[in-house]
């Protein structure tokens, strides 16, 4: 008889996402003539830009031609795409990534997921608390997390880093030394972000300490401070000892359009193993690669046209962002984020769990936020709100909560 | 210090694939005027069909106008799509599968490689020999399969079931009960098939014996013989046994689009846990859906257009391979498959190993193909050709084989 993986049934609930998803449901259904406004997942509301979507319609063009139609895509991805990313995010940065350490795929979501598995069951994870949810449970999934205690809401084997407002939303060095450090700047869900002197100390640490940092920079395109690093390899080391995660779905709207990559360098090494060549086996055995259509719209992100019109549209979130961030302040609410990010995190007033809070809202305003709790113990008394609704949502949602 | 996962190291070689990659780059490149025909990859040439590629321009188009953008996809996939999925691949043919035990993903190759991971890594799979390479690397990623002996080209913890030319390609009853039963048909890579009363016959087996049954149909479109069965939901009491994996990669040339999808039957359970459950909650953590475009490309597959056009394009390619199996039957080869499936299966001559008539193709008719040992033990001294090549390559291929 076959034996399923008990590692699922050790989680708790359903996906934060999916929970909340079922609640604004279930609440729209009992009261359809109220008018909800969603600030609760980040996803994207402006759409696709001109210089992209001309880009897919040639790469559709060029699809329905026998001369010029494409099959499997190369392993890695079409060299096209990660050209232009090894010298737009990178070179031009200063930071030394050959386009051959990056790697193509559908979104940051999967390889946030998928990257835990190249290495053993038996390391031990570091995690920022609150935390996106997908680091943690796909580490549970594998058996790497111990067990669980529902009453503090943590797992035995993962060591939780508190970014409170206390500490600035920045984590301290763990006591205890981690095998593998997932970092997030700027961070989901607090919206706050490191500095570059903040960050070498990290590298230097996992250097000196033999830990391997995964490092999401998903959020970069929202950073707008000078001392705020764009990737990790801007610090000195960091080729030793990070992967680097960077998705297309923040700065260009690619939520549905699906792309993403992850850098590995080759001097990455564990003893004398490649990461970089364990990622490129997992790639070529169970993936096949982004479509060609995805990724020519891709490249045409790093378009002159391309970047000047995304520069706009993250702009444009990024006043939602300010309008959120000074709206709330004004009604009294203690707030952080929103400068180098697309997220508010704010503190729930009068004492307010995360989740009373969400009923809250979205009863009373019908405004539908993240419950911090949901992103780790450290996260309650905490709630997220993003800045990627339209701007007319964006400023409703707020004069009704400060109307509250 | 952090550990990688061990069991990487395990595989031998790298994927089939990029071997064969790499050897015919290298040819090519030290014989630049020989011009290379390739019917190794099971990659197709035909561009997509115009109905599709309507449907693609018309979702870019949506995508650019900020009422009719999408973001994140539903985590099953649209309904639009599970929908005509349940009606015109199963309801059709009078299986019962409703729309939610659909699951849309961006291809078969990702789903075949991630199922396993729902299972406990002390199931023991079997598989077919030769195989599609997919099936034991993931599992050997995952350490299911034990220590890797070189001399057999077997791994210890693996129930081979040889499919040769004595037993029809197809495969017998293990004598040791299995708890994960990998199943292909159309074969990948003999091309041949199986009937429904056979097919009935492993689902009693899984059903009496405690197995799962994952049922790769990704070569359905090609079946031309009436008691071929198009899925295993046609066999009484696979609801309770058997995933299904179906991609349109080869019905529709999705190879560089990517979409395919997994079947989980709601009844399909392991003691009280569903596997549908699971399926899910990996599906809502690790994956973020297949891009609009190509869930709208998938829709327009089964519009009355889209039907007629495929149809035109699985004849030319059936065409084909008729061309392949009777011109190498007038030179004196054995050949099997290709009557139900794209692929041709052939013994090499005088004893050649796999890879060396492999070489011997390559070299001396620039003929690329797939050697019969790269899928496994008991496919050394065959070799596969695809047909998936345009006609004129494909005749020219043949051509040159039989003038050797």
């Amino acid at each position: 008889m076959y034996k399923i993986n008990e590692n699922y049934l050790k989680l708790p609930g359903s996906y934060l996402f999916s929970t909340i998803g079922k609640k604004v449901r279930e609440y729209s259904e009992a009261n359809p003539d109220r008018e909800i406004i969603r600030l609760g997942i980040g996803d994207v509301t402006q759409p696709i830009a001109p210089a992209i979507i001309q880009a897919m319609h040639k790469a559709v063009d060029e699809m329905g031609v026998q001369e010029s139609f494409r099959g499997y895509a190369p392993d890695l991805g079409y060299e096209f795409l990660r050209n232009a990313i090894s010298e737009c995010d990178y070179k031009a940065r200063g930071c030394e990534i050959a386009a051959d350490e990056i790697f193509v795929s559908d979104g940051a979501k999967c390889d946030s997921g998928n990257i835990q598995e190249i290495f053993s069951v038996d390391n031990k994870i570091a995690v920022c608390d609150p935390v996106y949810p997908v680091y943690v449970d796909t580490n549970v999934m594998a058996g790497r997390t111990g067990t669980y205690n529902p009453d503090t809401g943590m797992w035995s084997d993962v060591i939780y880093m508190p970014c409170t407002m206390e500490n600035g939303f920045s984590p301290d060095l763990p006591a205890e030394t981690p095998d593998i450090i997932y970092l997030c700047f700027p961070n989901n869900p607090t919206g706050s972000t490191i500095t570059k002197d903040r960050l070498q100390e990290w590298v230097d640490y996992a250097n000196q300490s033999g830990a391997v940092i995964i490092y999401d920079a998903a959020y970069e395109a929202y950073i707008a401070e000078d001392d705020v690093p764009h990737s990790i390899y801007e610090c000195e080391g960091a080729r030793t000892c990070a992967i680097e995660l960077k998705s297309f779905s923040k700065n260009a709207g690619f939520t549905g359009v699906r792309l993403g990559y992850t850098v590995i360098p080759k001097e990455l090494k564990c003893g004398d193993v490649s990461l970089h060549a364990l990622w490129a086996r997992r790639h070529g055995t169970k993936y096949n690669g982004a479509p060609y259509i995805v990724q020519r719209a891709g490249e045409a992100v790093y378009s002159a046209e391309g970047k000047k019109q995304l520069k706009a549209q993250v702009a444009y979130y990024m006043n939602n962002a300010k309008v959120i961030y000074e709206g709330l302040k004004s009604a009294g609410y203690t707030v952080s984020g929103g400068v180098n990010a697309p997220y508010i995190w704010l503190k729930t007033p009068e004492k307010m769990t995360s989740w009373e809070f969400f009923d809250f809202l979205l009863e009373r305003a019908n405004v539908v936020g993240t419950p911090g709790s949901g992103f780790g113990p450290s996260g309650e008394g905490y709630f997220r709100l993003t800045a990627f609704g339209t701007y007319e949502n964006t400023a409703k949602a707020i004069e009704r909560i400060k109307a509250l």
